[in-house]
């Protein structure tokens, strides 16, 4: 005995032109994600009733993820940089009703490993990392969900990536100090290096770090600057012995004339310490960071910087997932937006003598 | 027929024992959460298999909750207050072996419920939140799992709470720009005020803001200054609008001689308008904020800050949750950090004529 045929399935659609709503809120009330008012979640459930309409799984799947959240693991959530990605990170996955959850790394491959387990274990529909290190990779490379990287590329893993034009940004800036007549150039950086670095940039597990230090060198190689890889240090992050280090080399007899810092939360620390070595910016030392972190606009003299896009790094590398998540299955985009310098105060001529 | 009697059970110490390991790192093993080298990871699970240990999972539940990690719902996560009070949470979860999952609400009372869904959907095993509005609050009350509250109160919640001294800070802070002869003070605030302000606090939805204009007009009404409550300018947030409205402010015939920041983001804000306007700090007008960001030493004047024990505000509320999650039934405790006022070099006598 044959059924009887059954009606035509009521859509999303209907239950919004039912609703006088749009189909985005109405997906949003029937997938129960996003935000609505009550009387919206009112009108679009009362639609839907009257309607008998059922819920397509697999359609919805494919739509909005099983669970409409998407998880992100970034190295430093204090870091400016990083809670402003986020924020376009954020803003893009709320137009698609997906909710974000955030772990935070601290840049510890460890840590990173288990944030991504836990997030994996709570099943959200796809992951954005900013990896800690390019050496250890094995558990990035098992994700069986929708992966895309923010910030860092990695050679061997062929996903969705967004950076930006590291390499070149640092070698403009470095060519910048070059050309005011700096040959003592520093390259200061909170990253921290597992045995010696001796110049061999392939030792360096972040390809941020790598791509700046590799750009940084070829300006000083430009500028026939020799030695130029002793002049790198590392390991100048939050902590006591960084700020001594710090220290030592602004009161050395050797110290530089300029310095290129990889990022604001080094930069800021930087400039602490410079005056605190009574050293006048840019008469004494001159001053370029990576990152327009809003405090370097404030400072006398206000500081020069290398203008990351990282809102649109954010935003970008969204969108590349949530496509993803709608089942798109074009191979994987490496977007590598660029950079732009803005000139303020913090660069002079060399003091050297 | 009596069954033979149970070996006792092995025990997390058992196959530490056998393992040579600490117990905490033991029972990050055995419990999957955490990070411990793969090399101890895999001594750990052999000494197990060996001695046939069975996880009692009541035990484990009891100790570190079901999935061995917290959710953790904050305002706005670029404002660097709640990223480092998220660093005073996460170290003492790391040291519990317990994972932190985070999600902004952007201080919309909508997103922070909806964020809570997700969390609770993805079991979390308790949840610290800073309650955008304390005139919302349904959804928070109907949490079942264990839930603490970060720097803002909530009278009728009788939940872990962990706040700062808001009122007593803006009144100290106030009083020292009365003491110095200030009349015409405002206070400015990101928060936005649905309907008119006229001097109701009760309309005040966040307890902190709340907190804080108390404190302020407390102060103001000591110093016997009238109509002080019209000086409060209220959604001085991130938004061209606000911009516009400090700069009518500042360029107001009569503009404020004197004027208390309700937080860092809204204080650089300020900073950069005060300058736009050719106004100088503290000559033509005194700046006090709340936070001690770090931007706030550096300016040229650096500025007099209440500096609020943000760390500790994390900590303190990490310990009270993971105390309930161990399973502690005290009564709910309502701790107030005090604050200090830093005095930098941003307040000056007042510039009225």
């Amino acid at each position: 005995m044959k059924r009887p045929p059954k009606a035509p399935s009521v859509t999303v659609s209907d239950v919004a032109r039912e609703a006088k709503v749009s189909k985005a809120t109405a997906a949003r009330v029937l997938g129960g994600y996003g935000t609505v008012s009550e009387a919206i979640r009112a009108a679009v459930l009362e639609a839907a009733k009257a309607l008998d309409y059922r819920p397509n799984e697999l359609a919805r799947s494919m739509t909005t993820g099983r669970s409409g959240s998407i998880g992100v693991v970034v190295g430093d959530i204090e870091n400016p940089f990083f809670s402003l990605a986020v924020r376009g990170i954020s803003d893009v996955a709320r137009l698609s009703g997906i909710n974000v959850i955030l772990a935070n790394s601290g840049e510890d491959v460890e840590a990173e490993k288990s944030a991504i387990r836990v997030l994996l274990a709570k099943q959200v529909d796809g992951l954005i990392v900013t990896p800690a290190q390019s050496g250890d990779i094995g558990h990035l490379a098992e994700i069986a969900c929708p992966l895309a990287l923010l910030d860092r590329a990695l050679p061997e893993l062929d996903v969705d990536t967004v950076t930006v034009d590291d390499r070149d940004a640092a070698l403009r800036a470095t060519r910048m100090l070059t050309r005011a007549g700096h040959r003592r150039i520093a390259y200061v950086t909170a990253a921290v290096l597992s045995g010696e670095f001796r110049g061999a940039a392939s030792k360096i597990n972040t390809s941020t770090v790598r791509e700046r230090i590799l750009g940084f060198l070829d300006a000083c190689r430009d500028a026939a600057i020799e030695g130029a890889e002793r002049n790198i240090h590392f390991g100048s992050g939050r902590s006591e012995s960084a700020h001594a280090v710090m220290q030592r080399l602004l009161r050395s007899d050797n110290r530089p004339t300029a310095i290129l810092a990889s990022d604001s939360v080094v930069a800021l620390d930087l400039f602490k310490a410079i005056r605190e070595c009574g050293l006048n910016i840019p008469r004494d030392i001159s001053l370029i960071t990576f990152h327009d972190a809003d405090w370097t606009s404030v400072t006398t003299p206000p500081i020069t910087v290398i203008d990351q896009p990282v809102y649109a790094l954010g935003k970008s590398v969204a969108e590349l997932l949530i496509r993803r998540l709608k089942g798109d299955d074009r191979p994987p985009e490496r977007i590598v937006l660029p950079t732009t310098i803005i000139e303020r105060m913090s660069v002079g001529p060399s003091s050297a003598t």
